[in-house]
């Protein structure tokens, strides 16, 4: 039996929306969902049928799990403002340590979805990480009871790891869609529709899925070819950044394949 | 009719390979595999049919259409050894423009596979965009016909839009898969699975095929979340060139996402 039926959630940005979502989705009760602004609070509790709440004074006391889906910096002054005994409680957050809690309440840990969220795009949570930690296993068990009900990809992961991993998710996600941006705009220069690059931009993904990433790389940069490089800084000599980054990053590249040879 | 039925390839790289395998299994008979090493040609040329070269002067006069998918270094030597009037000629190469065919031959033209290739991964060729140009419309023509019979989505590009789909294509694939292979060597070093990280590559490629990219990036920079910025570059101080495009990246990102408001 589940111990963990009804949960209120804080914060209702990107990664709350998709939580929420996919929380109610698989029968959990979802009592409130608070957000500082009446609008996020409502728009979110509309969605996963629980009730908007704009002031910590007024959340409920009897949830058997508080999610604080806040940015990293709401989290602390939230905490310090709510200056009552709460329950069971975790966070969503990558970079910040368990620890976070230790005054503030007798059984706390992490609940991370290692993934990208938007407001209106609904993801499979199925299959998406779930980084899980706890501050004692009873509790561990209990989060883990939750996360199978949304995923089946559960991992046990302490803090440290937990902040390589959004370090290393800043690489492979942020700054690899922002490789994507670059493209986009160099093509809308010359009138070149972004679709041409797409399924590029698929198999490039669905290659690392089978393949190490070290020995998917193709391109001039990894056979060091000078003279396409060369090339290619010249087209880029009025975007100055953007040539700073072709050089860096072939570099970069090319000394990754020398290292491993 | 198809005007075009006999080729010959001169290359046994990863292009050559999977356009060779393509272009067979659409029934285009395929001639000869040219390439320098012996290795690389009968290997090639074992899996489609066709026979080995390693000499210029072994390349049959009689094909349809002649590929040149060559390292740009390569191409213009070996135009240069042919030192024979050559039929119908194609190179596939994204930054080379189509007029170095010039003085070699009267219908030249280029037929460019946008994809990144390996030579042991298939790929499905169908959804590939392949961009055509050509030094007159009724070779131009065959080109698309050729085109037509391995994929569904052609295009009429030119050398100048061709050269910046190529440079696009660095950064949106070979710029990207560097971030999984940052990603993954941060991950090693504790110990963590790159696992982890596929569902999170696959969705942010899967989100600029309905999403602007712009418009679907997250993460810190976006916001210009200092504090854990900050964070991410102290854990990256053993490691001072990924520190160092870490603020880069983040600052372009941040820049670009400014000048959008």
């Amino acid at each position: 039996m589940n111990r963990i039926n009804q949960v209120i959630i804080l914060g209702a940005g990107n990664l709350a929306t998709q939580l929420a979502i996919a929380l109610n989705d698989a029968g959990v009760d979802i009592l409130q969902i608070y957000s500082r602004t009446k609008e996020s609070a409502s728009a979110l509790a509309q969605r996963v049928n629980a009730n908007p709440v704009t002031e910590l004074n007024k959340i409920q006391k009897n949830a058997d799990l508080y999610i604080f889906a806040l940015s990293d910096k709401a989290l602390q002054p939230v905490l310090d403002q709510l200056a009552i005994p709460i329950g069971n409680v975790v966070h969503t957050a990558g970079s910040i340590p368990m620890d976070v809690f230790e005054n503030y309440s007798e059984n706390y840990g992490v609940f991370y979805p290692l993934q990208t969220f938007s407001k209106n795009r609904k993801v499979d949570f199925s299959k998406i990480p779930i980084c899980i930690e706890a501050n004692s296993e009873y509790f561990q068990e209990d989060l883990f009871q939750l996360g199978e009900r949304i995923s089946d990809n559960l991992h046990e992961i302490n803090s440290e790891q937990r902040k390589q991993l959004h370090l290393s998710a800043v690489f492979t996600c942020n700054f690899a869609n922002h490789m994507y941006s670059i493209g986009q705009k160099l093509l809308a220069q010359k009138e070149v529709d972004f679709d041409l690059l797409k399924p590029l931009i698929e198999e490039t993904a669905a290659k690392v899925q089978e393949m190490d990433p070290v020995s998917a790389q193709t391109g001039p940069a990894v056979r060091f070819d000078e003279e396409i490089m060369t090339k290619h800084e010249n087209e880029l000599k009025d975007i100055p950044d953007f040539q700073k980054l072709y050089r860096f990053v072939s570099e970069s590249i090319f000394k990754m394949h020398s290292n491993k040879k």
